[in-house]
C-alpha cells in the first residue's frame, strides 16, 4: 500500500539536505536580490544523475557538470541566475571549475562532487570575484530551500517548488524539487533548470535510468517557443537518509509526479503566456508520429497566435498535423477543444462556434487530435503566443 | 550573348496570354473588389508544370489541379481569393471541378486543361453561385495581368508582378509572373500562389524539371512563420508563341530571376514584417546541414523577436544552430551582421555594439554563419517576428 502526500520544504523536504542563497549582483554589479544558491547533501553516500541540453552549443557549467558526474556521485549543486556562462570559451570553463572548487572548499568535499547550474545572459564573462564572495557567504540550513528556489528565478513570476512524502510497505521516504522557467526567461537565453532531491536509497545506475525516463515524460513534453537552451539541466540527488529502498516503480511514480508538476509550473509561468494548453494526439500510426504531430501543433506560430486570440481554430491545427511528417488521413481526422468536436473527419463539426469559443477563451484547455490510425498517443504541454511575449523578447 | 531586360505586363508580357478578373463577393457575400481571375493561353500547344504543397492536408483545388496536370498540358488557370476551398470534404472537390468546367466552357477548352488556385478562409464551402457567375463574367485581354494580380491579393499590401524579355542568339522570348503572399495572409490560412507564363518553347518534361529546380532555389528558401499551407501552388505555362527554344540554362536563369524576385516580394510583404533578413550558413559539413542550420535560425521565434527589436543578437543564433541537427563546433563558429563580425570562434567579437546595432536596425540586412567545416552553403530569406504579426493572427 503506497500513498503520496504533498508536503512543504522543496529540496530540503528530503532528510539530510540543506540549502541557502546569497546575493552577488551577478547581472548588474549591484546586489538587489539573492542570485546564487547552494544545495548540499550531508551524506557521503549520495548518488547523483543528470540530464543536460542536447544542444551542440553547451554552456561551460553543463560541460563541467557532465565531467564531474561521470562517477555517478555528487553531493552539492551551486546554482546562479544573472549569467549563463555560455559562449564564453576557455575562460568560461575555468570559471565553472572555479565555482565548483570554491563550493567544494566551503563544504569540505572534493570539486568533483559539485555540479554547477547557471542561467542568465550569455556571451558575458562571469563576474568571478562577486560569485566567489557569494559562495563563501552562503549559509546552509534545513529551512533554506525557498531562498534557493527564489535565487535561481530570472523572469519567473513565482518560485517553483514541490515535495512529496511517499509511504511504502517498508516506511516513508521523501522527494522534493525546485525549478526555474523556460521560454525566453532572460533577455538573452531561455534556460530550464531543475534540481530534485530524495532521501530514498537509489543506486547510481537506477537513478540515471529513472531520471532519463521521467524527464522524457515531463520536461521533454513542454514547449513554449520551440527553442532549446544551451544550459538546460535536470539534476537528481539521492542520499538514502530515509533508509528506504523503494521499488523502481514506486520511485518512478513519485519522481514523475515531481517532474510533471514542475514542468507544468514552468509552462504556466512562461513569458507573456495567457493560456496553458494540453495537446494530445491520439491513435497515431506510431509513437513517433504521435509525438511529431503533437509537437508540430505546439510549436506552430499560427496555432499559438490563434489561441492567444481565444480562437478555437482547427484549420491551422490540421495544417500543422499535415506538415508534421506524421502519417495522417485528412478525411479521418477529428479535432476537439476539451470534449467538444470542432472538426470531424477533416471538416467543420456541428458544434456551435459560441461553445467552442468559450473553451478557447479559458486560461487552460485541452486540444485533442484523433488520427484513427493506430493506438499510440502523445501529450505535450504548451502555451499561446502573445504580443506580450514578443515585446519581452525584443532583445536589448 | 544573352540579355535579360525587365519589362511591364506581368503574366501577359508573354505573347499569346490574356487575363482578366471579376468581383464575386466570395468572402463576405458583398462585391467590394475583384476576387476571381482567369489567365488563358490562346495557343493549343501550351505545356504546363506545377509544384504543390507537400502538406498531407491538401485543398481541393490542389488535388484537382494535380489530376488535370498529369498529361503535362493546361491552357488556363482560374484563381480566387476569399476562400481556400480547403478542409471542405467531397463538396470541396466537386466545387473545384465545377470551377474548372465552368472556366473551360467559357474558354472553349476541355476541363482537364484548366488548373485551379484558391486562397482565403478554410473549412467554409465555396459560394458556388457567385463564383460561377464571376467566371462567366470575366473579360480576358492582353492588358488584364494587373487586374488578375490584384484579384488574388488577400492581406498583401501590394500586387506582385514581374516580367522579363530575354534576348538569345536566336531571338527574343518573354517570361512573366504574378504571386500572392505567404505568412498568414488570411485570418485562417497562409497561402502562397504563383503563376508564371512564358512564350518560349519548352517541352512538358523540361518545363517540369526547370520549375522543380527553380522552386527549390526560390520559393523553398523563404520562410516567414515556418508554417506550410494546404494550398501552396506554383504554376508555369509555356505556349511557344515566341518561336524561340532557349537552352535549358538560359531558360532556367530567366525563370530563377522571376521566381526569386516574386519570393522576395512575398517575404517583404509578410504580415507585420519590419525587417527582411537574408540568412546564409557557409562552409557547413554538408548541403543538408547548411540548410538545416539556416532554417533553424530563420524559424527561431527568439531570433526573430530579437531582430524585431533591432538587437544584433548572436547567442540565440548560435543556440539555433546548436539544436538544428547540423554538425557544428561552437569554438569554430563565426557570425556576422552584414560584413561585421558579432561572434568569432563562438565568443563575442570586438566589433563595437553600436555599429552592430546600426545594421540590425536596418529594414534589410544579412546574417552569415561560418561553420568552417566544409564547402556547402545555403541561403534563406526571412523576416522578424513582431507584435503586429501576433495581433494580425489572433484569429476570429
Amino acid at each position: 500500500m503506497n500513498k503520496m502526500r504533498k508536503i512543504q520544504g522543496g529540496v530540503c523536504a528530503s532528510a539530510g539536505f540543506v540549502a541557502g542563497a546569497a546575493g552577488c549582483g551577478i547581472k548588474t554589479g549591484t546586489i538587489t536580490r539573492d542570485d546564487l544558491a547552494i544545495v548540499f547533501s550531508e551524506s557521503a553516500a549520495t548518488t547523483a544523475a543528470a540530464t543536460f541540453t542536447t544542444n551542440k552549443v553547451k554552456a561551460a557549467p553543463v560541460r563541467i557538470s557532465a565531467e564531474h558526474l561521470r562517477a555517478g556521485r555528487a553531493r552539492a549543486v551551486v546554482l546562479n541566475s544573472g549569467n549563463a556562462n555560455a559562449c564564453t570559451g576557455p575562460t568560461g570553463l575555468a570559471d565553472a571549475r572555479a565555482m565548483a572548487s570554491a563550493t567544494a572548499k566551503a563544504l569540505g568535499v572534493k570539486s568533483q562532487q559539485v555540479l554547477i547550474c547557471s542561467t542568465g545572459r550569455i556571451g558575458v564573462p562571469m563576474p568571478m570575484e562577486a560569485v566567489l564572495r557569494g559562495i563563501s557567504g552562503v549559509k546552509l540550513n534545513r529551512a533554506g530551500a525557498g531562498k534557493a528556489a527564489r535565487a535561481i528565478m530570472t523572469s519567473d513570476t513565482f518560485a517553483k517548488e514541490i515535495a512529496l512524502e511517499v509511504t511504502t510497505h517498508d516506511g516513508k521516504f521523501r522527494i522534493g524539487g525546485m525549478a526555474k522557467g523556460a521560454g525566453m526567461i532572460d533577455p538573452n537565453m531561455a534556460t530550464m533548470l531543475c534540481l530534485v532531491t530524495t532521501d530514498a536509497i537509489v543506486p547510481a545506475e537506477a537513478l540515471r535510468k529513472a531520471l532519463k525516463d521521467s524527464v522524457e515524460d515531463s520536461f521533454n513534453r513542454i514547449t513554449i517557443d520551440g527553442d532549446m537552451s544551451t544550459n538546460d539541466t535536470v539534476i537528481l540527488l539521492a542520499n538514502g537518509e530515509s533508509g528506504i529502498s523503494p521499488s523502481p516503480a514506486i520511485f518512478r511514480s513519485a519522481l514523475d509526479f515531481i517532474n510533471r508538476e514542475l514542468a507544468r509550473m514552468i509552462v504556466k509561468d512562461g513569458e507573456g503566456v495567457s493560456r496553458f494548453v494540453e495537446v494530445e494526439v491520439r491513435r497515431a500510426a506510431s509513437k513517433a508520429d504521435a509525438r511529431r504531430a503533437a509537437e508540430a501543433i505546439a510549436n506552430s506560430t499560427l496555432v499559438k497566435c490563434a489561441w492567444a486570440g481565444g480562437d478555437p481554430n482547427w484549420g491551422r491545427i490540421l495544417d500543422a498535423v499535415g506538415y508534421s511528417g506524421a502519417k495522417m488521413k485528412e478525411s479521418a481526422t477529428d479535432i476537439f477543444y476539451d470534449a467538444l468536436p470542432v472538426a470531424i473527419n477533416g471538416t467543420v463539426s456541428k458544434t456551435p462556434v459560441k461553445k467552442l469559443r468559450q473553451v478557447a477563451a479559458k486560461k487552460a484547455f485541452r486540444v485533442t487530435v484523433d488520427l484513427k490510425l493506430g493506438k499510440p498517443s502523445h501529450v505535450v504541454w504548451t502555451t499561446d503566443l502573445t504580443e506580450e511575449y514578443v515585446r519581452l523578447n525584443l532583445g536589448e
